[in-house]
């Protein structure tokens, strides 16, 4: 079971970053599990000091809103009125669905594994689809239709040009309906970020703090939407949704650009050096984010299993069992433990 | 504006502990302001340093578990699968009318505000009501009635019996309904809780962290339900619900009887102490538990901007003019800064 939804079982979302997984099928390595198995930046942004009124008192509303203006910059918002503020994006996942009020969802996919959950809870029929004219198809005729799309897509890193994106948002409106652009690992590929057109009717942008800045534990992410629905998404979420420390690092983080240059830049080159070391070992990645490589192979569930024997968890798909999915290690020890365990002769590395 | 619902304007319901507020009606004043607006404890669980990994990683499963079995324990609950931890009882606030499927709901108050609102935008009929009676009364003939019930009360400190609750509870069950039993300030008068009985059908118990705690920034909340409504919460709620951080120092803290016996006789003591000064000034108090006392007074008003001009933010409630309630201070300084507020006599103090 992962996920941890309140410790009860029944079936779940695979996701990757468990390591009880990995532990209770393989037990505890020597040298401790080096987890890739997420798509989430090894480097992360270093931790502040946080003053203690961060945990003991209520998050104060005006730090809040220079949380909100931080992201709106970060971001390229239209406005501050157009970002809400939220515990993590998957919390944003499980409240669209009513806020939206869908009635069909298309999930342009393979992607994300917990949108299909989320709107079939809200009583929404959802359609897998593979492509975006695929979606606009299986949408024809619902009375509150939903396009859901990854951009970049997790794991295979697919783009989709922004205005074709903007251009379906104003479609889907005249409908009824909206676009919902995850753009998780966007920071990584800036350019096709949908963010600016935020407030244009018929569109939701999903932003994760944790992903690019490293800091997943600390739950925190954002919707951008028109004025009204984000309103609502507010409200949904209700007061005080994003803990005090989470308010103060994110605004810290959100207005730091010199480092999310200098990290897109060096996420780059890293993405490059595993790539290399992949391919080394036939391996070579089809896709993917510079936050993790898709690899396609014959044999990936050896490969999985070869590696877990090794304390090496990447991300297998039990519904797609020939991807491995990769994500970067986050220091020199690492690099040379996955360069050994792709092959004895592979000890390069470029980290 | 309070709460910070993603900085969106309009109407919200009146909260303590916002100190914008004061300041934009006051200022700041020299001494700083003496935040006596909540009921959030102001002797903090100590804060332990908190390994990198819990704001880099996602939250992992085996963590969230050992935070479940530890409130359990805490709390006396009848087992792990009962118990759903979330960031903070607001956010199952806000999600608990859906999951119940309520169509009516007696609020028993006054009380916190954010109950009727909650039930309301899930398209529930409020009622508001005085006591239990009118409350059944009032939910007579719904098809999912719910009764909430915040015992102890907040702002008054009014208790109801823990069996008389759950002989409510079975009676609302048998007619499809829950009796939602919030226990924010419960860990301070441990003998009303109805936690022990979370596991029988129609009841659902709300616990605070933060207030008992002093942690009210880290958000932490639980809920208590029978096995299946437990399900339904945590898969509402979705998985990574609780921030890294919060689950290991919520486990850490609920595990800790020693601090938790010592700290509900040390907020016994000050609330006496608070009582004394406030009696001393003919603000006797009418009601509370030991982390807030309510004042009634003909002229509360005025010695709520009394006390603001002298830096001292205490609770009004603008539905209830007559009333005032005032947390305790947190060092000798507040006592000494509220006590002087209290009258030029005033220096007596026994915190």
């Amino acid at each position: 079971m992962e996920g941890g939804n309140g410790g009860h079982d029944g079936p779940r979302v695979a996701h990757g970053g468990n390591l009880a997984d990995a532990r209770a099928s393989y037990g505890t390595p020597e040298a401790g599990w080096l987890d890739l198995s997420t798509g989430i930046n090894p480097h992360p942004y270093p931790l502040p000091e946080l003053p203690r009124d961060l945990w003991t008192a209520l998050p104060q509303a005006d730090a809040e809103a220079a949380l909100i203006q931080a992201a709106a910059d970060a971001y390229g918002a239209p406005s501050a009125a157009t970002v809400v503020p939220a515990p993590g994006t998957q919390a944003l996942i499980q409240l669209l669905p009513r806020v939206l009020g869908s009635d069909r969802a298309a999930v342009v996919g393979p992607t994300y594994g917990e949108y299909a959950p989320a709107w079939r809870a809200a009583g929404a029929t959802v359609e897998a689809v593979g492509d975006l004219e695929a979606g606009l198809t299986a949408l024809a005729g619902a009375a509150r239709p939903a396009l859901v799309v990854c951009n970049p897509n997790n794991p295979d890193g697919r783009t989709w040009s922004p205005d074709r994106l903007i251009d379906l948002a104003g479609t889907l409106a005249a409908h009824g309906g909206t676009v919902v652009v995850d753009e998780a690992f966007a920071d990584v590929v800036p350019e096709v970020s949908v963010t600016h057109a935020a407030d244009r009717p018929g569109l939701v942008v999903l932003r994760s703090f944790g992903k690019f800045f490293g800091l997943a534990g600390l739950r925190l992410g954002f919707a951008l939407a028109p004025g009204t629905l984000a309103r609502a998404i507010g409200d949904a979420l209700g007061p005080w949704a994003v803990a005090g420390p989470a308010i103060a690092l994110g605004r810290t983080a959100l207005a730091d650009r010199a480092w999310q240059t200098a990290m897109r830049a060096r996420l780059a080159s890293e993405a490059g050096a595993l790539d290399d070391l992949l391919a080394g070992a036939g391996l070579t990645p089809a896709g993917g984010t510079s936050l993790y490589r898709l690899v396609e192979h014959a044999d990936a569930a050896g490969w999985h299993d070869r590696l877990a024997r090794l304390g090496i968890w990447v991300r297998a798909f039990p519904d797609r069992p020939s991807r491995l999915r990769v994500g970067l290690p986050g220091d020199e020890r690492g690099w040379q433990r996955l360069a050994a365990a792709l092959g004895p002769a592979r000890t390069q590395n470029s980290a």
